[in-house]
């Protein structure tokens, strides 16, 4: 890993700064964000515009250039990273250190008062656009949208944006046809009293129509947008993706719809002049969220717009029955998946010869004998050793190491199937842990265990539960600084919103509900040594209390994951009489519904291995 | 309790509303909010606004006038209470159900385009005004500041407002000199680079200077208001308030000061100018929290506005190493006088004349028996059987019962002592309580065992522990509608900012921090049966833990109340081992503490009471 130069880069960047084909006033300043024009966490290549003009190739960071500096803030994740892969031209910002200034900060600490900083209008989301507006405006400075991407101007060799095809998913995978899931999207138009509601974020567009796509690796998403309004439906979209059915699945030929939903196709690139009619043609107001573009909101009147979050987000995340027999299918089938590979692990690690990368590729081979098995949801984080402390760690040929007995060795790692979306989190040690790193696993375990059995009242929302997970290891002083949990979608993005288990509260939580899906994942990590994360995904689903306050309702999770936990790592003597019975009928369905699935599949040796595995202790 | 006929009231306030004496334009709406000029919890009589207007006489409500309607918000304490006094010109408002209007939706509603809202500047904080002001412009209304309180205008017999005498506090109490406080604070000023703090909370006040007051019934404090600069301090404040020593005590006639803190007086009622003048005389910020009103906060203009929150109510949440001792210690006094007050009971219960008012004037008996008692910190709330589900129930002539040996009895109640402040409820039954009983008051008293044992690294803030707190409850479909627990001051107000317990999450919650005091009270209603609450109040102390995770720094609690917690009311079956333990340590620490303290008062059969209730179980 070496600095990509951009002396000449930044030149001709700085030189369309004030290059007033592309700006009404020259730029003191131009914003680089990671993204994309619908706020995707991950990107596709052609997207990658803040890896081109910085060199810095990392999943989160932000580039700001002015006249006469460049600046990149990134976080912890990536320190070591962007210190190598940039170039002298550029100053690190480290983000979440306490001397660090916000981009705000830096920004009127080095601008003229007035300065002007432009940002691609598309690339930012309201909801970030605001704050900054605010902050540089109290500053004197002010942000400036620029129609025109500025590095699109000078990246060269700029990747075409994919146009990957497309999977229809057929209603037994997805339960509710599309036109169903509109007609619920319309419910909410007239409850909310809105004419149509805007859809940006690709996963939710993917969800609605059950269509499925590649454009973005690991996230079966594609390029669209979507407006729904209370008798139709436009959708924005390449042409070549049609093709395959895709055409009369959308029903694009029918001329009229007996219940009514049709279906306009118009060319993608046009939604932002489409959104800017639209809102002439009615009296009632556009729901857009704060999580799209400030290029698509600014085309609503203030006035006109709704920008409560989004319906379709929700819909999303309360997984209905079929999505949920799939998801729990598809974890049985990634574990047979994983239960080989723990058990190839155990055989070959021994032979010395097993490296991060070696066994992440053995693990995906496992995966595509699988069926329905589509891609990895995620970069798999093979991790031995100190490399398990690194919390996003991706193996890469440089600090690529072999697995070995005296080292311990967390697993990362999840998989789309076309029924369902996988992450599941082990660590194991091959040969004899210490009695500290046992003791940390335990507790871990037990904030694991602590989350997966909570019960709790309808209207608790995820982050009420997050200190359930941490109370073991802090008991010790001991933590973990990451969140607990985050959505996961029905084959679809290995993180989704609106739910998730965290210490930080965001404003956009919602209570959890019956029928969403998270991971519960509390971990431990001791810096230039080891990490610890325990991993399974959990549905939410009604608890049968022995009262019910108030007729409230209360709730619990399922553990849907059914990879055993390795004993060896467990202290049981930290552990209740609670915990252990936890962990043995854990163990017990692991062994039952995987077991069945081995069975099924012929896999003779394996299940030996998995009957050792799941052996109740205590 | 019957209702006031406000028909009389309503028609003058409805004329002056038109009256352009008092308003540039008329008005179509009044609000008058509970409160005073300084925001304060609970108000002097002279303050009683909203009571006078429409007859409810509950702690909390805000009415609102138009020219054809009259609404009164309350929430669920006041329901019952609000319906007897309201008569029939008033509309209530039960805030907290799903189908009542927010204020600003039931105004927009009410009012034609244009509608002028007028309310008393002094009588609304920033906080509250802002969204109010939002709410009302976004739907064409507009909230107007109306200098002359409308109110005061009509009521005849409105009180003078208290100006009672003050106490000097010596630093033996304080542990701070105030001029040791008042260089706090300008060193806060220098380091937010502001040239002046502006003081309006009225326990901060009495803090800042280690005075006390009585102008508001159980709150120690005394209306003024102070402002500090960089190298002065400006209280304002009556002349009749400056006599005892008080003057002196301020050093109001040393016309030269050695450490460079000289205090000038001014009128009480000259704040608004003062301010309106002094930003004329500094380029840099005035420092006032958005909890202060908005009729001092917009003398100010927006630039030069820091509206962080007030220092000194960190400073003051942060008690040093002699408040704690003084708060310890009048916990110490105040147990013997509970102590007192329960073994009375045991005893008079039977014989069936002691009620619940001549319980809570019994139990006042015995504390003014201990040493610096001033009076009680709030209303005590002695509640047998039903009553005790009424959460801020405090007995009347006409709600009165007898306490029997049939009933569950919960007594909630607290003093001002010189050294400090005592908060304590306990929940007694004197026969033989339902095994249902056991089981609800077993899972309050694991849910406040949970919080008082709670270990956690610096930095979190108390909605996070809340959840520790319901565990055992919602584990069997139960659960409590109030927050888990407060700040109480060191001799001032029972509740006290900016910490505290609870599943809603405020933006100007902080962390807890070593020296903070709370409440620790999870409880447990059924609705005309009983209720159980257990609080004790818990200082933040260093935990000294096994491991220091990046040298964050671990805190947890030391429980200070040392009443007994009757044991006939546990089941101890549903206890761990290290709960029982933790109850027979801390009844432990009750018979030692408390048993040395009646020791030294010479109370010898209330000894006897104790070490029979502070038996070990398990």
């Amino acid at each position: 890993m070496s600095a990509k130069s951009t002396t000449a880069i930044l030149s001709k960047l700085r030189a369309l700064m004030k290059n007033t084909k592309y700006v009404c006033e020259p730029l003191q300043a131009y914003i680089v964000p990671t993204g994309d024009a619908h706020q995707s966490e991950y990107v596709a290549d052609s997207d990658k515009r803040r890896d081109y003009i910085s060199g810095f190739t990392g999943s989160g960071g932000t580039a700001i250039v002015t006249d006469s500096k460049a600046a990149l803030w990134t976080d912890g994740r990536y320190f070591l990273q962007a210190e190598k892969q940039l170039d002298s031209n550029w100053i690190l910002m480290k983000h979440g250190l306490p001397d660090t200034p916000t981009q705000a900060e830096w920004l009127t600490k080095n601008l003229p008062v007035g300065g002007r900083v432009g940002v691609d209008p598309f690339m930012l989301s309201v909801e970030k656009w605001k704050p900054l507006h605010k902050s540089l405006k109290a500053n004197g400075c002010i942000l400036v949208p620029v129609d025109q991407n500025l590095v699109d101007v000078i990246w060269n060799d700029q990747p075409e944006p994919p146009n990957n095809p497309l999977i229809i998913l057929p209603v037994e995978y997805t339960g509710l046809s599309w036109q169903e899931k509109v007609k619920k999207v319309q419910d909410k138009l007239l409850e909310k009293n809105c004419y149509a509601f805007v859809l940006t974020a690709l996963d939710e567009i993917a969800w609605l129509f059950n269509l499925r796509g590649s454009d973005i690796v690991y996230n079966p998403v594609f390029f669209s947008y979507t407006v729904i309004t209370r008798d139709k439906v436009h959708i924005f979209i390449d042409d070549s993706k049609l093709q395959n059915g895709v055409s009369e699945h959308l029903k694009l030929n029918d001329s009229a719809q007996k219940n009514g939903t049709s279906i306009e196709k118009h060319d993608y690139n046009t939604i932002k002049d489409f959104l800017t009619n639209l809102q002439t043609t009615t009296d009632k107001k556009i729901w857009i969220s704060e999580k799209s573009s400030f290029a698509l909101h600014s085309t609503i009147p203030k006035a006109k717009r709704n920008h409560d979050p989004s319906p379709v987000a929700l819909f999303k995340a309360i997984k209905n029955e079929t999505e949920i027999e799939g998801m729990k299918n598809a974890q049985i089938k990634d574990a047979v998946a994983l239960c080989e590979f723990f058990c190839w692990l155990e055989k070959q690690v021994p032979s010395g010869d097993v490296t991060e990368i070696t066994a992440a590729n053995r693990l995906e081979q496992f995966r595509r004998e699988q069926d329905d098995f589509v891609s990895l949801s995620f970069d798999t984080i093979s991790s031995s050793g100190a490399n398990g402390a690194i919390i996003h760690y991706k193996p890469t040929e440089e600090s690529d190491i072999v697995i070995t007995t005296d080292q311990m060795y967390l697993c990362d790692s999840g998989a789309q199937y076309k029924n369902g979306t996988t992450d599941t989190t082990r660590t194991i040690h091959l040969g004899v842990p210490t009695k500290y790193q046992q003791e940390c696993f335990t507790r871990v375990l037990k904030g694991h265990i602590s989350l997966a059995t909570a019960v709790f009242p309808n209207g608790v929302k995820g982050h009420m539960l997050d200190t359930l997970a941490r109370s073991s290891l802090w008991n010790a002083g001991l933590d973990y600084l990451h969140g607990t949990g985050h959505g996961v979608g029905h084959f679809l993005n290995v993180h989704e919103g609106p739910c998730g288990i965290s210490h930080i509260v965001t404003l956009t939580d919602v209570a959890l509900q019956e029928g969403m899906i998270l991971s519960d994942e509390p971990g431990f990590y001791q810096d230039g040594e080891f990490g610890v994360r325990i991993e399974s995904l959990i549905l939410v689903q009604k608890a049968d209390t022995k009262y019910n306050f108030r007729k409230k309702g209360f709730l619990t999770f399922e553990t849907i994951t059914p990879v055993p936990i390795q004993t060896k790592m467990i202290d049981p003597s930290l552990l209740t009489e609670q915990e252990i019975n936890w962990l043995n009928d854990f163990h017990s369905f692991c062994q039952q519904v995987v077991g069945d699935e081995m069975e099924k599949q012929g896999r003779k040796e394996v299940r030996k291995w998995l009957i050792n595995a799941t052996k109740p202790i205590g």
